[in-house]
């Protein structure tokens, strides 16, 4: 491209535009069913059923430390639809650019999206651009939708969760928030520590084969905290978290106790919760551990009979309420 | 809803946004498919594929003569899915709100959207909001993605399109682009003006029992004119258009005088162009000028050998070259 930064022009159906989509957009994320020619992307489909799920991303800065605002909108789709217990087959993609974002940035981000996605399997299939004036959009912002297919033979879904049910989680929290934030540098701390931005699809898959297995869900936006009063809302039982066992990483730690975070709170990227019966709890935690994205997955909680509350269990054997979050500690992580 | 304005907290993954979620999103776009508590949905599929595209929404002004944003990001979706030969069937919904505005102009707009879902048959099954700070995101943007099953037999394709071809209009043009402008009132200009912002189902599905219907595409961003040049550089043909056949109404034809735009640029969200074999052109302006919605429908010009060009014919017997969109007379229309 001749142009180094984007313009209006960019986003306004004529030359530039065109030029934008082939020269960036179809260079990095080319697939044979992607033909930005036409409106609208005919796809093969054999299956009785097809799962869907949607998502915007805002995080601020664009580029972090582990990924960027590309790799997080293939990761945060995708893994939507592996919790669902579905295959991730397709994506479309819509972009919000502000007039004046770098074409390098743009492109640093396109092509961590087309690796993000052919890591993942799923193909991008469909687009749309649009370019905001300067001052407004933030920069970038990006939307994926993500269409696959249900390989799950359970019915996952709350409803399927039973008192005596066990809670795992497939690694360390927080890291995905704690990077952001370092990446907007406003403490003047610095860090090696990376998003655990990541496809989860093989640690969904790893559990499929037990009967038991009752919910999943990624904790993102909330945390580890959200995830439990969600299921607690939802079954309108007691989850109970045994804090001495949940994976934080020092890094991760040292970092909330400075500012007065709590990491339960703070968004991962590339970690899966999982409710299992008790009697396949051992057998979760196993298959987890088996691969190296679960290495240092745990055993982390229940379900208990009760009312609608999360409680934390501290090593020291006392309990605090974990309260809903109300204010968000660090917001646009995702 | 307690609150009157949107804050950050409304899109933090805690209480205020699942009550946002719940007595805004749910309350008005609620389908028996639409699970607010799961990641993603899961939904019946009959076909051997599916037909599935996106689009992005900054329209500004959010609300205008004839519709608002919500209803426009309905039309825009489901039309590109119509022109494609497909029935649309669902849709997903990502919203991107900027702090401070107001509720009630948000729920205008949700209601909107709705009750243009509902008209067009199509169900919205998955969503996901962002809020942004004050100052950024323009007070709101839309991207919806639509999924269709092809009912049309034909091959729907630049590559379809032959020397000798008719295209058609099935209405007057600009009349968006317009009542978008209109309603921004910078020139002080006011009138009744309405946007043609509909859901264009109807008119392509009239077209399908037509062997020889080549190509159809809703003249949006760039106009008529783009679909023109889109037509021509695909095929590497000459597009001819008539320009006393290309109706235009008298409001839109005095703007553009007082103004100096060409409404063969302006936007439509209501409108089809089509290519079809000239045997069949008058049996498609038929089937068009049956519909209310193509009561002014015309035949506006045809695709004929020579160089990749489009020619505009004046009534005088004049002819003059149609360039191609460089700088846009009215961004943010859609």
């Amino acid at each position: 491209m001749q142009d180094t930064h984007i313009s209006l022009a960019h986003g306004n159906g004529g030359r530039l535009m065109r030029e934008l989509i082939t020269q960036l957009f179809a260079k990095h994320l080319q697939h044979p069913t992607l033909n930005t020619q036409l409106d609208a992307t005919t796809l093969p489909w054999s299956a009785s059923h097809l799962v869907i799920t949607t998502d915007g991303f805002i995080v601020k800065p664009l580029e972090f430390a582990g990924g960027n605002i590309g790799s997080l909108a293939v990761h945060g789709t995708v893994n939507d639809l592996a919790v669902a217990g579905a295959k991730p087959l397709y994506l479309t993609l819509n972009v919000f650019i502000e007039e004046g974002l770098e074409i390098a940035t743009l492109e640093r981000v396109i092509i961590s999206m087309a690796q993000a996605a052919q890591q993942a399997g799923v193909s991008i299939v469909a687009g749309d651009t649009k370019v905001v004036q300067r001052g407004e959009g933030g920069g970038l912002y990006l939307a994926t939708t993500g269409v696959g297919v249900k390989i799950a033979p359970q019915t996952l879904d709350f409803s399927s969760i039973q008192a005596g049910d066990i809670i795992l989680v497939s690694g360390a929290v927080g890291n995905h928030g704690i990077a952001v934030m370092l990446a907007r540098e406003q403490f003047g701390l610095r860090g090696d520590l990376q998003s655990d931005s990541a496809n989860v699809f093989p640690l969904t898959h790893a559990l499929l084969p037990l009967t038991g297995l009752r919910f999943m869900r990624d904790p993102t936006r909330g945390g580890l905290a959200t995830v439990a009063h969600e299921i607690s809302q939802a079954t309108g039982k007691t989850v109970i978290l045994e804090q001495g066992n949940i994976p934080i990483h020092d890094a991760v730690q040292v970092v909330c106790d400075m500012l007065g975070y709590d990491p339960l709170y703070l968004a991962c990227e590339g970690r899966v919760v999982a409710v299992v019966a008790k009697e396949q709890a051992e057998q979760a935690l196993a298959s987890w551990r088996a691969l190296a994205q679960g290495e240092q997955a745990a055993i982390i909680g229940q379900v208990a009979t009760g009312d609608a509350r999360v409680i934390l269990r501290t090593p020291l054997g006392g309990e605090r309420l974990l309260e809903e979050l109300e204010d968000d500690p660090l917001p646009r992580i995702c």
